[in-house]
């Protein structure tokens, strides 16, 4: 397979390092300056929707502007600032400047019981509040009867929400849909991994000739990112996606890619993609393996797939949310996310999107008629006798039981199924098909 | 539920007092006047069809009249007579008078040996007889050296079949034929128990506004009553019924409702009623059962249920025939049968039809987009960590079992489901999904 | 029944005796001879395609004619000869004489080197080379040191490819292809038991009045015999073949017919006669059994089963080839194959094809209504109580059971179900249904 190559560990290590430090939310100069570090990699136009429109049941929030947060003693020693690592600011949190009690300042401190060696990252995006994240030790340190000045210095002002968003043409207007979401500041796995995936992806599918399905690369801020994007295209858009996928969560330790499926699959509805990961998850159960869709956990696919949305978009992961104590937590750093898991996470897709691309249609025979006559192809035994079925003499060496294969295959090509019915037919995996295919297909004896 | 208590004990215990008494059959006039008895509160029209009509491969009998049967002594002292009980005769016997031997008389006395104190009730409608029923006892007590007197005095002479037969117009056309039948005489649990619970479904139907379906209710003599009903009626009345409930032996000691599906549920055809019975046993296995179809046995269902009839009419009753050792003998009294029992009978068939209306169609959405934004509603925490998602902080008390069942039946609210379907997709029970949709359909956000 | 007896063992018996000592092949005056024996019993009209004619991806063979082969040793004296058995040369055998060593003779010589005691029977039709089939004991005795006189007197050269072909019209045009081939020289059971099921079978039809479906009777040499008939037949006239049934191996010692299914059954397409197999299978296991189909062996089916071709054709067997080691070789004679064996498989076949023919639409009720009043038919108790119901008294002598069947027969008897399907409803056997059929069928209560 040539897939999956397109960019090398060095590159995907610079990007990573380039966007970690940037202060995003879900708007703001943070997203902004993210995305346009993307956009070099994925020529996407950046689009803008001002703060208060409707969309749906949502309203496009203000902008939110991180300039520093520090807590101090009443003394003005630094306790600690976003200056350290800027999951310490409650994200969204409004300006506020003070020097107020413990007791005033403790309802405004945001800690970890279950883990609590960790700073855990937490946002009010809907609730005007103020705060800080720290470690319940770094807190168990301030002594409660002493005076602390807070000095957050953000900004909340109407502005636009941005995200991005490009159309790869393909033969067929059927579009699949790649996205990721962009708005944690400093998380590895639970962030930079997905847009990481998402730059490999493109430069990968724009190299390929004649791709049959349209490709559109998307990265927004997650929930209202996607909300406001459904909101914001045109149905007769929308209409297009056949297929999609959330990327999320992909280098952790994890050895499989793991698909959550599509809201379709829950409740037993058409999908393409959803039935492909079925397969693909039975067939080659030491690479990938699959997770039902719930409606009450995950990120952007639960946009896609809301029940009047209904898209067929899964979403893949490695070590997803959930799965592990680091999640939403200082922890979740480039120790815990490897590049290498992201590579192997590329590869892994690339796969799957080139079957996704291969079972679109029936194999189509290219002779008509009966048996052909394999024989004059030096395919069969030309000599016949109880011992030739026995033993497969007549130089077809070691040929009977791949003889009995390609004639089974063949007898399967007709025009009324597809790779992905074949390999189900025969319980051969999907390696095996496309060994078995790829000559036919070079032949002209096979077309998709 | 407000349903089930539009007739209280005593109302139904002074309507089986009033009926019990009657000798009927299924001709004459014992049915008739316990027609006028029940138009009294099902105001329906009583029905009349000539004796010698041909009803399809049947034909309607003359009428029977019960005057008086008594058995004496050649001495003149009484044996028994229908004056103790009216199943004493042999029902739709003969007139007979005469002074016999035993060897004579033998003949034309019927008991039931398996259960010998007993008094069967025993008829022969097609074949003239004359004869007693009673008890082994009873019979081991007569002299075979003796004479007796019979004194029979029927009438079988040309008149009518009667039934009853009212429409209670819904929105709908599609109608639920509600059934019972009547012409046993003084039997409790298999005769009296299906009418009593007929009258009080009519007074709890006619009460409700917005009834979606349309009620028939019709009562009739067993078999040939259904048989001529479905003769005499147009067949465009009889395609509007899309369920039907035969009411039979709803008074018996057992604690659940018992369905027998219809004739369509057997050969595995689409029915409406049948699929619910199936999920209301399944999810309320408490209160209601099924049994299978089956063409040997029953009562009306098996004329509506005859193969070129076929409609989706399933029985319903308590402790039904062939259950217990009192069906169709003296024993089927007020003993037996008890008023509470169908009191209870008729609440769960109420709860029954409320659901069969309520699932008639699709839950359609009225909110259209990405998910709802349930944070504004106080349905979601405002404030978004790792703790917040296991542990449903932020005054969503025990919410998050709550919240997820909730946003699970939120995403299969999509114009493409019904009840029945949502609480088989989520394996919870009708009474489940009634208290999380009752707040929905208050605030219309929902709609059937 | 009355099928099946349509030739006697002595007229089998007869017809194979003739066939036998002929030196048949895949052209040529073996076969010539051979069909003009079959079409005094079959009147097919034999059709002729020239050699060199283009069939699909195949090619029609020259004819081949043998009029001798004999090996000498250099002295003149006779090693084996076609005069002892003509499976002794190298089937499709070009022309050779010479006197030759040992080690130029050895790679012409064909041997079972697992069945040394036997001769194996082998071709070569499609690859030009000349040889002996002896066995490994005849082999054994040669003088390695010594010359011989090799004498093949063959002819091949340009002819016809020919087939028996003859269509018994039915009132439908909807055909049943039935077939067998004509190839092999001195083989009993995988040759001739066929053609003379073939025979009885067109006999046994050609008999019956009111055949619904058209019968099409194809004497063919295998696989190139099949592949010319489907190029050289109208498309229109194949597309009237609704199902068929290749003959082959039917008169070995296994007991019972044996079905290959058809590559519809195997992709899972719908095919009436592989669904009757099915059913046929499980309720009369004692007589039949299955076996799935596969491309990768067997006979004409794998024509008549190419993917393009795709009819619904099974191959009926007894003892198939694979399960028996006499297959193509000198032992498989009339000691393995019995004429008795022939019959049996021709009885099956026919009541096969009769149920086949009774399956082809659903039964039609004839009385239409409630239920049939069956106690004016003497079917049902004239009198009814609880005891008549447990013990079918008056007069139905053992008949609660009968009666019951009688009443689930006619429940399901609606215009929407086949034989097979109440069959398989009521889990009873194929003669079950038709003795409890054959008297409505008679009265017309029913039709099919």
């Amino acid at each position: 397979m040539m897939l999956g190559r397109a960019m090398d560990y060095q590159e995907l290590d610079d990007l990573f390092n380039e966007l970690w430090p940037i202060p995003r939310s879900i708007t703001g100069p943070g997203i902004t300056q993210s995305l346009k570090i993307l956009q070099r990699h994925i020529p996407f136009e950046i689009k803008a929707v001002a703060s208060g429109t409707k969309v749906f049941d949502w309203v496009v929030p203000p902008e939110w502007q991180l300039n520093s947060a520090t807590l101090y003693t009443a003394d003005g020693e630094k306790i600690l600032s976003t200056e350290d690592s800027n999951i310490h600011i409650l994200n969204f949190s409004e300006p506020y400047s003070a020097t107020i009690s413990y007791e005033e300042l403790e309802p405004h401190l945001y800690t970890n019981k279950t883990f609590p060696e960790t700073v855990p990252y937490v946002t009010s995006y809907y609730q005007r509040r103020w705060g800080f994240c720290l470690s319940e030790a770094q807190k168990a340190r301030l002594d409660k009867t002493k005076k602390y000045r807070v000095e957050i210095d953000t900004k909340i002002y109407p502005g636009n929400l941005r995200y991005g968003d490009l159309t790869l043409k393909g033969k067929s207007e059927k579009t699949v849909l790649l996205t990721s979401y962009l708005c944690h500041p400093s998380l590895a796995n639970n962030e930079l991994s997905g847009p990481l995936a998402l730059v490999a992806l493109y430069k990968e599918l724009s190299k390929q000739k004649n791709r049959y399905y349209t490709y559109r690369f998307l990265v927004v801020p997650e929930t209202i990112g996607s909300i406001t994007f459904l909101a914001n295209t045109e149905k007769s858009e929308l209409d297009k996606i056949c297929a999609g996928i959330v990327l999320t969560c992909l280098g952790g330790p994890a050895k499989k890619v793991t698909f959550k499926h599509s809201r379709r699959h829950w409740v037993g509805e058409p999908s393409e993609i959803d039935e492909l990961v079925e397969s693909l998850c039975m067939h080659d159960s030491e690479c990938f393996e699959q997770r039902p869709f719930e409606p009450t956990s995950g990120s952007d696919e639960r946009q896609f797939c809301s029940p009047t949305i209904n898209l067929p978009v899964i979403q893949a992961a490695r070590t997803p949310y959930g799965q592990y104590d680091e999640y939403h937590s200082s922890l979740d750093n480039k120790s815990f996310m490897r590049i290498s898991a992201v590579l192997d996470s590329i590869s892994k897709l690339c796969m799957f999107i080139r079957v996704f691309e291969l079972n679109r249609a029936n194999l189509l025979p290219m002779l008509a008629g009966g048996e052909p006559m394999l024989g004059k192809r030096g395919l069969y035994p030309t000599i016949n006798s109880a011992q030739t079925k026995r033993m497969s003499s007549d130089k077809i060496v070691d040929g009977r039981e791949q003889l009995n294969i390609l004639l089974n295959v063949i007898s399967l090509i007709d025009g009324k199924r597809t790779v992905k019915e074949i390999v189900e037919f025969l319980e051969i995996s999907y390696d095996d098909i496309l060994s078995t295919l790829e000559p036919l297909l070079e032949q002209n004896l096979v077309r998709v």
